[in-house]
């Protein structure tokens, strides 16, 4: 931590700010400039650095450990690549996920995966539980959805991805499910994020509507610190004061989060556009710009789905899709299966 | 629901927007204008209106029924007053809570508690759950945390608020609290808001940090719909831009509010801010724009405190906002006990 | 300045950190800590820390040099006050300014100052070139409406304030107008600060929709180079995802601009929420928070208003808002005439 | 309009309403539902929608008319294409555009040039005014800087792209200029845009940072009612409470904004991240959604540039980066020359 204050700042303010800084357990250490003085704090516990942004004398205070270290490339420089059915997510391959936004009826699922095989998809999406803005809309089907993710997925040999929304759910999904979601909502659910630290499957942590970058770095370490290093990053949209679209897609993440961590990024365009017709260019162009994977809602008729119809795809606009991107994914050193 | 096409829509995309709306169960109404024709789905049925943005010749659709009921000014008009402990939020009322950010130890509540007497403060909060970003910061003491808080409350005739992070800390919390809070990062923790619903205490619903009113009033709605009615909305400070402060506390969100809704809306001036020099001029504006209560931090020694201490007033500072706002209150129409 | 790096840093990549800092004409001071190094450049340059930011081990950049000086505190540390009328804005005063939001015509004008002089209003307002998002709506009057606003205040020993909005206005601004008002759309116009930073009348800067406190900071900082220290800075709300009010009015402004710098700041509480029956609360509000006066909008008939006439109050509705201002204010050690 | 009433609304309300719009000059007609009434107010004429919003019983009002017509792809369906010097922006081609952030010196143009030539560079940029958000930056080297473009273009056969930051500088920049960019700061600088609409040259119109897409299509609004529809629109980045990346690139604008209007939308992906290593991976995305052109800067040596030198790419990225969006242009239908 460094704490600044003006060369204007006499002994007495000075004193007191290396007091403080001692009091917390730091070495403090003064250096004299032109027009600001810097004390540093050496150590490296924690400690809230408004504490000394309100004595005498300081200008600023600055922190320079990060909250988050298991999700570093400090920490581990290379790729984290999580593989799930044969699907990799990160270092030189983008995987796909592709399905329905809500579980409605077995028929539903199986004819929409029927579909989906066309296009060699390989792990399945869809809600079971759907955490809805309003108590009178659609939440779900439950475990019945589950159970017809799994029935599906095991008929044609696939995957489930599925998002989880309460903590007392874990056992339930264990039985079900092979790669646990983390809504938007949820990502400061840290008593979940604990837990689910604890189990031996992938977890797709999806970034809050306004979470910064380092926010949910740090969610993500809650997971890892548990002992669960198989997580996947999911943009899907941050919300800001424009509202055409649902959410603004944000796929600057992609190529700061890969700087920042050795976790693969994944893009969700559905939720992060709301509109079908946005979710084909905003799925190229997350490819392009170095995402480790796409989920995207495919549904067989969307016009008659139940949840979030607007922004799924037909099949085979997704198939359309599927044959772009597996174009542009080796112009930028990516595989897609 | 209206849905608003071109003037130069053809009679087949008309017929094609009728049709479909006669799907989803309205009557549909067309009405021809210079500009635009609107037609108007008659029906109360919930509906996702970008299914209908997305038929050829449509430029607009528009949602008229609001997804929250028993929360709105049409539903009941007067206020809703809660009372606990002899102090009120609402109506001609503005109820005061204080108290540290977390309970440290029972000596530090109760030097708390003995200095907040001095100001007639009835209702005392302290944090024993602490959601925190990063996994390495410190996380509250828990059940030993609603321990010191009860006991002291009994010691001094003091009621209890505090808050819950997770829905199966209920029964646990039942028998300590009197007055439950949802914190920001739980405002659409919907599993936790169905469970209040069904409680009998009094409930503090805090706004999410990117949330609109309308979903804050939604998130309440589950509440209320579950059979509880003694919510208390908190506004704590929106996610902008500017991160000077911790957050920009949106003191518009009481006269939008207390127009749409008949609930109480109180401002934590502390997290809305997070530095203690704002506190005071952002809790007279508060009362000054008509809230129906303030949540205060206070600490008696803020220096050594775990958790906020920056945000958290000095007990003499609470005494001189104690009597700035006693005489702010009645300018408003407000009484402050 | 200050550059990171981490501790795992060799001596090769100090060397070029040290390198590239005295290159740019700083001296270069290395500090070693536990988990980082830190290496001061002790200069008072300006320079781009982004230069540093992608140097190979470099963590962090740090800038401590503020890009604006004359407005600080540290350059001023009594209130400025600016005295127009008789009326003072900063110090222990706080200024009242009213009119209607467009000149439409002379009768409106005298219409509307004959009521508020039962006030005791000494300083109107009044737009007459106005900028308007559609190139189809109205754009104000012109000149002509900085002859009805001088001859109205004429009439009446009062002062004018209007909004200026192109640097070839400025000579015949200098015939009508007693205080100049930069509009939150030309906020960083910096060509027009540097003409106004040469005349000598008051100029009100308004915060710009999406401006940090510092960014405003420095186009005052503009107008102060140029030698024009008469400023009035005044918060009229940012643009956040909130959309039902007009803009976020952000009243944390008041204290933060107030520590920072010697400028009044004073508040727009019309277009800060756009809507008439949020105005009186916001006033009270920013009054209460210790803001040194308010500029309002009000025309003696706002139902036929050309421009803004929802955010406009009625006479009677300000005379109510005068008594209730003129009762808080003294709370909080100020003073209106 | 549409004015939308509870069905709770009694007749005087609703009789009050409809005198209201018709006293506007609009004509009524009232359409009863269960839950609400609709009150069309047919006309063509503008008014400010919240002059009804706060009539007694009304719950919301609902603008059809927008208020840009020119910009629409109602008004006009296929792809506006802008050439310059033989390069297309719009329609199937995209556009490259590139140089230094701004003018330092002869020798600096031409040694940039002489390396974008290599790679087919046709049209150049580079700033001789810079807006700075600081009064002791940088602020350009001026008509000196546009001397030295159309020098060094003319010399090479390319044409010169610049920002011009007030209007006085017109006439100036018709000498040498060919292309005329107006900033962000300035999107709303109505005057400015006028007097553009004027001329016979096209003009990149750079979307504010706070602004919505319907702002940005009325800002263009007001150049193509002047006259001049060789407008080329660019995406660069709005501001969100993210700060790492220096402004948050907004790539859904081009999808949206193609749909919404047959102007060409193009991204500077420069100022869209501020950071070099981010300018390629977002540009490939660009081009991935679809856009009509890239504007991107240059510089021969960027660790000496006067500004922006930190998100300026060396030479060889942009040959890579031209490589690169050559090769997924056309799985998008798009040509790159």
């Amino acid at each position: 931590m460094l704490v600044v204050m003006n060369a204007s700042a006499d002994e007495a303010q000075i004193a007191n700010v290396v007091k403080s800084i001692e009091a917390k357990g730091f070495e403090a250490r003064v250096s004299k400039g032109e027009l600001k003085i810097v004390i540093s704090a050496i150590g490296s516990k924690l400690t809230d650095k408004r504490d000394f942004e309100l004595l005498p004398g300081v200008t600023e205070v600055i922190q320079l450990t990060t909250n988050y270290k298991l999700t570093t490339r400090a920490f581990k420089s290379e790729d984290t690549i999580v593989e799930v059915n044969g699907v990799k997510f990160g270092g030189k391959h983008a995987g796909l996920i592709a399905g329905p936004c809500a579980v409605e009826s077995y028929e539903q699922v199986d004819e929409t995966v029927k579909e989906l095989l066309k296009y060699n998809v390989k792990v399945i999406r869809g809600g079971a539980f759907k955490p809805r803005t309003s108590p009178y809309a659609f939440q779900g089907i439950g475990e019945e959805g589950l159970k017809i993710l799994r029935s599906v997925a095991d008929n044609y040999g696939l995957a489930v991805a599925t998002e989880i929304i309460d903590i007392s759910q874990i056992d339930m999904f264990m039985k079900y499910v092979d790669i646990f979601q983390v809504g938007a909502r949820n990502m400061q659910n840290f008593n979940l994020l604990k837990e689910l630290g604890t189990i031996h499957k992938p977890v797709i942590l999806k970034r809050g509507l306004s979470s910064t970058y380092e926010e949910w770095l740090q969610s993500a370490e809650y997971i890892m610190a548990g002992g669960n290093g198989q997580i996947i990053l999911c943009e899907r949209g941050i919300r800001t004061f424009e509202t055409y679209t649902r959410n603004t897609l944000d796929l600057a993440a992609i190529p700061v989060i890969k700087k920042l961590s050795h976790l693969p990024v994944i893009v969700d365009p559905s939720h992060g556009t709301g509109l079908r017709d946005k979710v084909e260019p905003m799925s190229r162009a997350a490819i392009a710009a170095g995402c480790d994977g796409l989920i995207i809602e495919v549904h067989y008729n969307p016009d008659c789905a139940l949840c979030d119809g607007a922004q799924s795809l037909y099949p085979e606009q997704y198939g359309q899709l599927y044959q772009e991107i597996k174009q542009i994914a080796p112009i930028v050193g990516k595989e897609i299966i």
